[in-house]
């Protein structure tokens, strides 16, 4: 028997498609059809099945849905609105500036976790949320995530579906919504659904297959589902796009579009399909019942303190290991996660550490990154997500959807950079830090040494929004005592003398090598100022400054990156206000080749001897500086 | 029967081993464990099974070979130099910086199509070479794709698998070696092959499942697959890692390791296993019989001018369309991809002129990309990808690979900033530029009307490397006359007055708002010029630096784009060796929200009234400047 009954899940479903087509007319703008064609989805879920708190979205406690098809918002904010959450009349203000019930939905509203919108992220997300729930509240609450048909060929999608067989997650239910149309065509699959269910069959689900328009068939897929142990299920929903919306259902050309003037007329229609045409209607919402362990991921420190030896060569990603399992020691709701490259970033220190504190992503960088992002939601835990930063391309797509989800998730990238050597181009990050710097709100870190990577995990386990840590494969020497206070968007001068004549600016490697440079040549009484800026973003502007104009307005950035977005053009930004600076920058121009890395940073022009070349054609221009 | 007897495709096996070995322990560093377990696949395709020219690798009659597992490489160089096209003894400088044998396969090598070493790449190109072998070329041609188990977590993988199958390329083969082991631990499905096989059954593939190190089985299923038609293949492989390496195989932990010390052991044991220890041995590799057209892509023009009316408003995207199609007329090996865009990117209109020239890829962005490198191999067409911009994050990973494959290929990302409305963030590129300003050799289009967007198209298709056009949704108006000579790198002023004080910089919605804000400004006496840089990478420096010089060395940048990466950037790069040069740099600061795009282009400070007072602003601020 149903909780709610099936007339009431009917009417609940056409007062979403009425939402839907209001909500979307009044903006002129916006997706009536695809909403359509989740609308018993929906009645079901939130009116049925789904055990939450209307007054309390985000209750640890509660299930969890996921909207991954986010451009059906309007369905979603309609169920919300008929839970009673908010007045039905803020649905015709969506989609305005004034208004949070976006085109896309985004945690701007109490009831959303994550930003959806761009397609085949949410089921990672999912896959993330329903781990914690199995495996660190130990918890019955239940994980829907709805997809779309279309959105079934991105291949995050089947990462995320692999993932979630592999661990295991019967908590988990994955809807499709086979509504057969695409936004230009149709799909590649149409309406056979029987080759999703061998597909998902083959993936290790236990899979229904409905029709998505009688909310009976769902009801007892759902309930089915939730006696499934050992493995996750799967609805695939045999819909219509524009479902009862006459002379438009299953058409195609109806994607992203309003019903203009023929609103009114479809509304007529669906008003007339409601059985209690007043309200308001009797259903149940069923309370949460499920238990879940009290988290605090506040305030999490370092439990003891970074203890290396000044001067002695060691690389950075070997620390950022080490950090990991210290901040484990301090809240076991620090986690790690890896794309099977854990022997090389130094995650794997975790799983040794603890081996539950560690999940394994295997090669699939996207579905890593959504399972975090899915992991840290309700501030269940504190993720940690490491891979070669080469490879965290692979995910931009999520990071980018994880700053609209305002996600607190941390990376940590390792081989950056020519200095990796031998493996090549393929396997060397050297546009990492221009792609973290364009995601707003990021900090990226670029430690100088293993005291500072130390501290930079830190400081980025309890920093709000996306950080980056970019660590490198080789050794460079320790230069910070174990007792210095790091602070982000605070630079360090690490060398100086009285009257320095230039201010070099580097990282990681290169910081190490432009220490070296700046040796030599203080040998011959050539004085110059190497700063480590430590973050990049937020960049220590003010020190940028002052000491740029204490040395004589005059500044070298040397890199391992590519020219753009990286050290020298948030430099650039820093100084876009000032006049009268000049910067020379070197970086990595072209695709670099294999090689050890002392002969690339040779070749490429970052090592000392090189930084000592620099620093010499410099102080010569300087003189000629002066006049302008 | 096989081409060359199966005792010396064996031992063709063991030599290709024994060059993996000697070549990574000379090196120090490499993958010989990973390169052991392809050792026969290897050897029966190029010593039985594949029809190509040793003298021409790269000949396009030939049958292509990709390996996607590109950390194997020095297994396939060592197959290359059992061909005879270089001396083995080359295999020695494997990774030396003098040496094009890298780390990873690169096509520094003129019998490497692209470079591979991110996984889960390789599919997606052997895609869209069978795509033109099929479809374009109506070749017989045939291509092998070989990838690992690992690597089959990566959702790219199925995108492909699905891609092939949808259309049918029964002139593809997919090959998995089933070493059972990835980087740090064991794959997801181990040796489960009837999963592999259940999987790839139920996407479309005829699948046989195989012992890999078994010559005889390998030349059947390979044989048997060239017979099969409608579907495409798969070759399921199992095998064992460092196979034949005593003590070695199917152990954990030497992925990725030279065998060091056991280095001398394991070749004696591989020689012993040689049944003709002298050679050369005798084989025969197959010369291609495929007949394939020629085909010119070089100089590729509009076969007539633009247009247009001055004056008049039209979005740049729409022009993108008219350019593809007018580019097809020219030349029919033009071809459009889309990622289920093509009605709002107007890739439709190649579509609506010619199916044939119109790849529709679905929603999966990392395919879409890859089977355009594919498309575009060995010159067979010139190939353009347009989705929402944003979505182009997506495929970040294969851009960054497409630049070190020397790829030349085209993307059209549309619907770039907040002037897109009310879909809000998910769907808005304001990251873009930054990406692909960060791809070695780009060429980066910002379009400022219809006229230059058809102009970009045109340059795209002839410019070698990876080019972006940023085309814009809403209409923005037309500032170039029809007959204006566009050129990559060069700036064109679009407003001006004598005695310029200030110079605005901007592109798309913001250049068209910053003529706006001049004109009116201009009313009052106020003098601004207005620059155009049509090109955001190169980059006009000349025109930036002369123009910001006659106009009282002040700068205004505004653009709908995140601050970071993006044309800010890219001009204060230009100055970075100018000293005395004032920027102000406006961008989108923050993730943005849904709302009109004229209410967004207010709340976010860059439409034409903010830019009036900016120029106010700057202006005051400029008597002040002098002093600097």
């Amino acid at each position: 028997m149903p909780v709610t009954d099936y007339q009431t899940l009917k009417d609940l479903a056409t007062r979403i498609r009425i939402h839907s087509v209001e909500s979307t007319s009044a903006a002129n703008s916006g997706h009536p059809t695809t909403s359509s064609s989740i609308a018993e989805i929906l009645s079901v879920l939130f009116f049925n099945t789904m055990r939450y708190k209307v007054c309390s979205p985000k209750d640890p406690a509660s299930d969890r849905f996921v909207l991954s098809k986010g451009h059906a918002a309007p369905a979603l904010y309609g169920a919300w609105a008929e839970t009673g959450l908010f007045p039905a009349s803020d649905m015709l203000k969506l989609r305005q500036v004034g208004c949070n019930l976006e085109g896309h939905p985004t945690p701007r509203l109490n009831f959303i976790d994550v930003g959806t919108g761009s397609l085949g992220q949410g089921l990672a997300i999912a896959d993330g949320m329903a781990y914690v729930g199995k495996y660190f509240d130990n918890s019955d609450y239940r994980v829907y995530c709805l997809i779309g048909d279309g959105e079934s060929a991105e291949g995050s999608i089947w990462e995320s579906i692999s993932f979630a067989s592999y661990y295991k997650l019967d908590n988990l239910v994955l809807i499709i919504d086979a509504n057969r149309l695409g936004q230009s065509e149709a799909t590649q699959l149409g309406h056979n659904l029987d080759i999703y269910q061998k597909r998902l069959e083959a993936f290790g689900f236990n899979v229904y297959v409905v029709d998505g328009h009688d909310v009976e068939q769902l009801v007892k897929a759902f309930d089915q589902a939730a006696t499934v142990k050992g493995k996750p299920s799967a609805v695939v929903a045999k819909t219509f796009k524009g479902r009862d919306f006459p002379g438009i259902e299953d058409k195609d050309n109806w994607h992203g579009k309003p019903l203009g003037p023929e609103t009114e007329r479809v509304l007529k229609h669906l008003r007339s399909l409601l059985k209690d045409k007043q309200g308001p209607l009797k259903f149940t919402i069923q309370p949460p019942t499920a238990r879940v362990p009290s988290v605090d991921i506040t305030n999490i420190k370092l439990p003891f303190p970074p203890n290396y030896t000044l001067g002695e060569k060691m690389a950075t990603r070997a620390a950022y290991g080490t950090a990991l399992v210290k901040l484990a020691r301090s809240n076991p709701r620090v986690i790690a996660l890896d794309g099977d490259m854990k022997n090389s970033t130094y995650s794997e220190a975790m799983k040794k550490h603890n081996p539950q504190e560690y999940i394994e992503c295997f090669i699939a960088e996207q579905n890593l990154v959504g399972v975090a992002i899915g992991a840290t939601c309700r501030d269940r835990t504190v993720a940690f997500i490491s891979t070669f930063a080469a490879f965290l391309t692979r995910a931009f797509d999520q990071i980018r959807m994880g700053a609209i989800s305002r996600s607190n998730i941390n990376f940590c990238g390792s081989h950056c950079g020519v200095s990796i050597g031998e493996d090549g181009a393929s396997q060397m990050a050297l546009e990492d830090i221009a792609m973290f710097r364009s995601i707003p709100g990021s900090t990226v870190f670029y430690p100088a040494d293993v005291v500072a990577t130390e501290r930079a995990v830190e400081l980025a386990a309890n920093v709000k929004g996306i950080t980056f840590i970019r660590t490198s494969r080789p050794a460079t020497t320790i230069v910070y005592p174990n007792d210095h206070v790091f602070e982000i968007g605070k630079a360090n001068v690490l060398f100086s003398t009285n009257n320095d004549e230039l201010l070099i600016i580097a990282g990681g490697i290169t910081l190490d090598q432009a220490l070296l440079a700046a040796e030599t040549v203080a040998q011959q009484a050539v004085r110059v100022r190497v700063l480590d800026l430590f973050t990049i973003k937020p960049i220590d502007k003010q020190a940028i400054i002052s000491n740029a104009r204490q040395c004589k307005n005059k500044i070298l950035v040397v890199e391992d990156h590519y020219p753009e977005g990286g050290i020298g053009e948030a430099v650039l930004s820093a100084l876009a206000e000032e006049t009268g600076i000049y910067v020379k920058h070197v970086a990595i121009p072209k695709v670099p080749r294999s090689g050890t890395p002392t002969q690339l940073l040779d070749y490429y022009g970052i090592d000392a001897p090189h930084i000592v070349g620099y620093i010499r054609e410099l102080l010569k221009r300087g003189k000629t500086l002066s006049t302008i």
